[in-house]
């Protein structure tokens, strides 16, 4: 099984770091936080500098996981082009144009295929971690016209190793996507919470279920938050004007008939919508490695929902709502 | 103990029936609803045609519970002016200035406290209620000038047998307050799953914890829904403008310098304020029920975020944040 390298060691490093290892794969990481280094330490993992750890990625040709925030992507970028240019490479950041950018700068014909798991909780850092937190989740790995299916396979091969299932999609895609699903919710929550506390305690005091559910990503820390709103920010203003759009159709409409019809509607059917996408009985197809075009295929698959579940030595096999 | 009449017998009212019947008190309701009705009544609860439930009410000087949607209070109180005009009164829906104006133009004089509680889960109807629903939740009971004590004690003390902890607020304050932290909250559930919905098959498969976190009670019944938003309108036109301030100020920082600190922060900042209200030991206070203009300082407690756990013969205990 290849081994894997893992340069950032917070709540999703560090859980790629156990889940990995638990998967019996050769495992090692490297952080810049020793708060996160003597934790995975004293959890019995192995954790080497930087350079070390990318020096061993190189010898033994191992998948290089980048799980750092965007905003340390280049300097990782950097180390790796010095110390480990030939190595797999992928990484679990949350936006993939920015990440996809600067691997083209600074590793250009890297062995390279972007990837971003879709779990997380509020907590941070490798205590909040664990071996099964990507168990079921989507774990989106990137297909560009120029991405080579080996290294596609490496990355998606860890997804699925992780417990996660792949969805295929172009970085453009991915960030287009998560800004309307993850983005938009923690600009939301914050929004929403701020508020609710301009009502003073009063407000809180009453703040039940509604309140506390479309605001408990607001409790994240803001670094991160910051880091991943802010590296989207194309898509996430996209996303930022239709909500505008459509709540101030709402506030329109509450002003002049008094009536909340169609937005309450719309939002329900959407609703619906996410909760039969993965109920029911999924179809299942097994698409053929040495397809013509086999990753433009998966993509497409990706677009309408479809999501990997298996990777065989010939085939993977989709699950297609 | 005070014998309870509940008209109206979904989530909310067959809950309390159930809760109020548990507590030890002799307790019957009537619903429109056929459906509500058998279920509630295989369950061994006695449920009778609501004029022979209010006639039963005056017979019994019983506390008569309104626990029907917004739009159907006045047809409601109209039977109560015509069975059982002196019974002690109070209702559990979710705006309150509407439903104190409907008593006050159908039956002046009323022995009259409205009530809230802050409890609530997406499914409705009967079968989705519990005696256990209000357990430690909020539960407002509106204090107005010529509120009246006696008829205050009784909807706060059907609260508290209900395992609710009151919170004393004007019809006002509430509406403006629940505007916030309930309304609000679903106006952006709606608005945040329409818009994921709108990046289409591969956003919603995409989705994690914090679109459904965020789109949760999207889910709930459409007309309960506007039901409650359309009937808290005024209060309800405030929150959205602040809302749509905040997110308006997000979306210019984003386009002009690309950062959403002061979103995040103080998203970040208000929901530690919801957190701390109720963490940590809380102050007790005992306040006497014949201390002058104690409705008056009851309400002011509950705007410092103040509840109150337990009523006595003599004091009212308020734990405060």
């Amino acid at each position: 099984m290849r081994a894997v390298c893992v340069i950032g060691l917070g709540l999703i490093g560090g859980s790629v770091l156990r889940a990995a290892s638990a998967a019996g794969r050769p495992a090692w990481g490297a952080t810049a936080s020793s708060a996160d280094a003597d934790a995975a330490r004293a959890d019995g993992f192995a954790v080497e500098a930087t350079a070390d750890a990318l020096r061993r990625a190189a010898a033994e040709d191992a998948l290089v996981v980048i799980a750092t925030p965007l905003t340390a992507v280049r300097e990782v970028l950097r180390e790796v082009a010095w110390h480990a240019p030939e190595a797999w490479l992928t990484d679990v950041v949350s936006v993939k144009d920015p990440v996809d950018a600067e691997v083209r700068s600074l590793l250009p014909g890297a062995r390279y295929a972007g990837g971003h798991p879709m779990a997380g909780v509020a907590a941070s850092g490798w205590s909040a971690g664990s071996a099964e937190l990507f168990r079921g989740a989507a774990w989106a790995v990137t297909v560009e016209e120029d991405t080579r299916l080996d290294a596609w396979r490496e990355a998606a091969a860890l997804a699925i190793d992780c417990g996660a299932q792949v969805v295929a999609a172009s970085a453009a895609e991915h960030d287009s996507a998560v800004a309307r699903i993850s983005h938009l919710p923690h600009v939301f929550a914050a929004v929403l919470a701020a508020v609710g506390a301009d009502g003073g305690a009063l407000a809180l005091s009453l703040a039940a279920g509604s309140f506390r559910d479309g605001t408990r990503v607001a409790g994240s820390e803001p670094e991160l938050v910051r880091a991943m709103t802010e590296g989207n920010r194309v898509a996430l203003l996209d996303a930022v004007d239709d909500a505008l759009g459509r709540l101030g159709a709402a506030r329109g409409s509450l002003a002049s008939t008094g009536g909340l019809k169609s937005t309450v509607d719309a939002g329900h059917d959407a609703r619906a919508e996410l909760e039969s996408l993965r109920a029911g009985d999924p179809e299942r197809l097994d698409v053929r490695w040495d397809e013509p075009e086999v990753l433009e295929r998966l993509r497409e698959h990706g677009a309408a929902g479809g999501r990997i579940v298996a990777l065989g030595a010939e085939t993977v096999t989709v699950e297609l709502p």
